[in-house]
């Protein structure tokens, strides 16, 4: 256990912003709530999941919608707080500890604003390890706990508690819900024990976020690139060491909001090593495929981040502007990630890319990894395979 | 206090389809839910107003969504009961009685199922005196009744209680959640004391009902038409005398759903003593005003009636046909509907018909109610008045 400072969070916006593979929402709002929140109702302690009593009830927060409008309608921060509320209510118990469902993007935020309101701590970990659009995409669902009774709140005072079979009507009801409530809302799900959790949740990935944030904040004191020291931060985690995969431009950008999600494709030209090639890179909300030269040589559950060449910084679905220098980065996922179960739930066909199977990202870029350092857990994949 | 027979609700669907006003869903399925939820689970109550206590808590239930969705799409039955335990649930106290929000249409009969399942009686009211399309337009709005903690269910499980500090806000999200429950679902929603329902139900609607079926099954043994005998089938009610507007023929019928309602217009060709004339009758689900030879003669939140012209049973909406021979009647609504807070609800004006302000059937038809009879309280609206 240990405390949370505002610096924290300011590193926490950097490293989720990368994690959130362009989308999850830019987390700069959040982190300005929670600063608020803490700085209004004192500091909030993180914790590891083993800290957890397994009887403990662990209630995740988060912020569901689409990114590009919550730019333009900023949330009113007591939402989160009325939805948790609401949850607890409908349960009939006290919540031990909050956690976020989404260590990408801004919903690495939002559990420090409920926490901070309710006097919680943060249980270091997530269902997602990155962010993904759909609630079901939580390795929460994938292990087997239900997401409801999930309760959605806006700022208008609006409270709605949804109770479901299943988790795919949980992700349609409430995303109705939410595209009604003006396009996003707070959220409760998954409302878990704390064996649940310690059992189904990606660990570590809160202290992750503000690890790369630091990265990212002093490469240029060490004297490192910073994307090479965001390539270099998640080296000794349950991730795999990161990937430079292509530099380029900006030249083309199409993105539309449909049904709720921020839907399209950005293009970029090569530039340096990577000159005369392209790097298409298609998003719904995040990042789901690269496709290099039309061929794919990354897609998801792995992290594909555009990330800003100079300060390595992430480049979100919603900020992609024509002429941006980009560095896209792929990051390989840890196991809880990729299991059969796990791949059905948010692999490429997941998003609609039936004909393209998950291949990872370490097995891909083999030669890379020999020369730059392999974590040990990702060995395996290292026998000899095509490169990309 | 009496017991409801099976035979009541034959009589009920046939009165109810009529005070439906072309909507609130073809009562037929209603029926059949409830009379065999009455005879697996026994008779039901039914009771007035005044023999509520005041401290008794009332949930109304109903069937929300379009009513072109329910043909084809038949409830499963228990979505009430559940969503009726939801909302007991969320208020911490079990229901005294149930009532219908609209007596018009299939909502007469979903109060019966819930009542017979959860051995509940019907309180003899309701918030419409009609059917009416959207959650505010409820007597229960009009004086003060907050619409939420309201619950919607759905056949396949799901249940979302809705919280909300409004209750056009409360229409807002609970269509949202209707439509991605595939159309239509199972509503609770204005829980009140009895204190409120006598303060600000329609008394006795649910009975009205029951006679005017009755008064369609009866009419040909007594001799008399039964378009005739639907019209004087409220003479002695807190509604005024029916008045025949139109007889014709459909000769164009243009109708879609959209945002979750039927949407439209008929247009007959007068026959007989209509010969010459044409009558457009627009719609919301709902006849909202009928228009003859180009001048509107009637319009919410009078009953706008379309009858079979040999049967007198209730052509709704979603049955309307090239050719059918129909007779519009009108009937004029009791004062409680007629307020101006009232009016602001369920005018012309609410449904997009800003130039067009409300006025009294009777008024317009004086001559008519001269010769025909008149119920003592309508008398005062019986000077002089334009013919139509």
């Amino acid at each position: 256990m240990r405390e949370v400072t505002a610096r924290d969070l300011d590193s926490l916006a950097i490293g989720a912003a990368i994690l959130g593979t362009g989308g999850g929402g830019d987390p700069f709002i959040g982190k300005v709530m929670a600063q608020q929140a803490m700085e209004e109702e004192g500091p909030v302690l993180l914790m590891d999941p083993d800290e957890l009593d397994d009887g403990a009830l662990v209630l995740p927060t988060a912020m569901m919608g689409a990114p590009t409008v919550m730019v333009e309608k900023v949330p009113e921060g007591m939402e989160t707080v009325r939805a948790l509320r609401a949850e607890e209510r409908r349960l009939g118990r006290k919540a031990d500890a909050t956690s976020p469902i989404e260590c990408g993007g801004v919903n690495s935020q939002i559990p420090f604003v409920a926490a901070a309101r309710t006097r919680l701590p943060v249980v270091d970990g997530d269902g997602m390890g990155r962010a993904f659009p759909e609630l079901q995409m939580e390795t929460f669902h994938v292990y087997g706990v239900p997401g409801t009774p999930a309760v959605v709140a806006d700022e208008r005072g609006a409270v709605v508690t949804i109770e479901t079979e299943d988790n795919f009507q949980l992700e349609w009801i409430a995303r109705g819900v939410t595209i009604r409530m003006g396009g996003h809302a707070m959220l409760v799900d998954y409302p878990m024990s704390g064996a649940e959790f310690k059992r189904t949740a990606i660990r570590g990935t809160v202290s992750m976020g503000i690890r790369i944030g630091e990265a990212v904040e002093g490469a240029h004191k060490l004297g490192v690139h910073p994307v090479q020291a965001v390539c270099s931060a998640t080296q000794d985690t349950i991730y795999g060491r990161g990937i430079p995969l292509f530099e380029g431009k900006v030249v083309d950008v199409e993105r539309r909001t449909r049904e709720g999600f921020a839907v399209g494709h950005a293009l970029l030209q090569g530039l340096g090593a990577d000159e005369g090639s392209t790097l298409d890179v298609r998003f719904q909300n995040e990042n789901l495929v690269a496709i290099r030269d039309g061929k794919p040589i990354a897609s998801v559950p792995d992290l594909i981040c555009l990330l800003d060449s100079e300060r390595a910084t992430a480049v979100t679905t919603e900020r992609l502007r024509y002429g941006q220098r980009i560095t896209a980065i792929g990051i390989p996922t840890p196991e809880i990630m990729r299991s059969k179960e796990a791949l059905k739930v948010w692999g490429p066909a997941a998003f609609g890319y039936d004909d393209l199977a998950f291949h990872p990202l370490e097995q891909r870029f083999a030669t890379y990894y020999r020369i730059n350092g392999v974590p040990a857990e990702k060995e395996k994949y290292l026998e000899p395979s095509p490169k990309p």
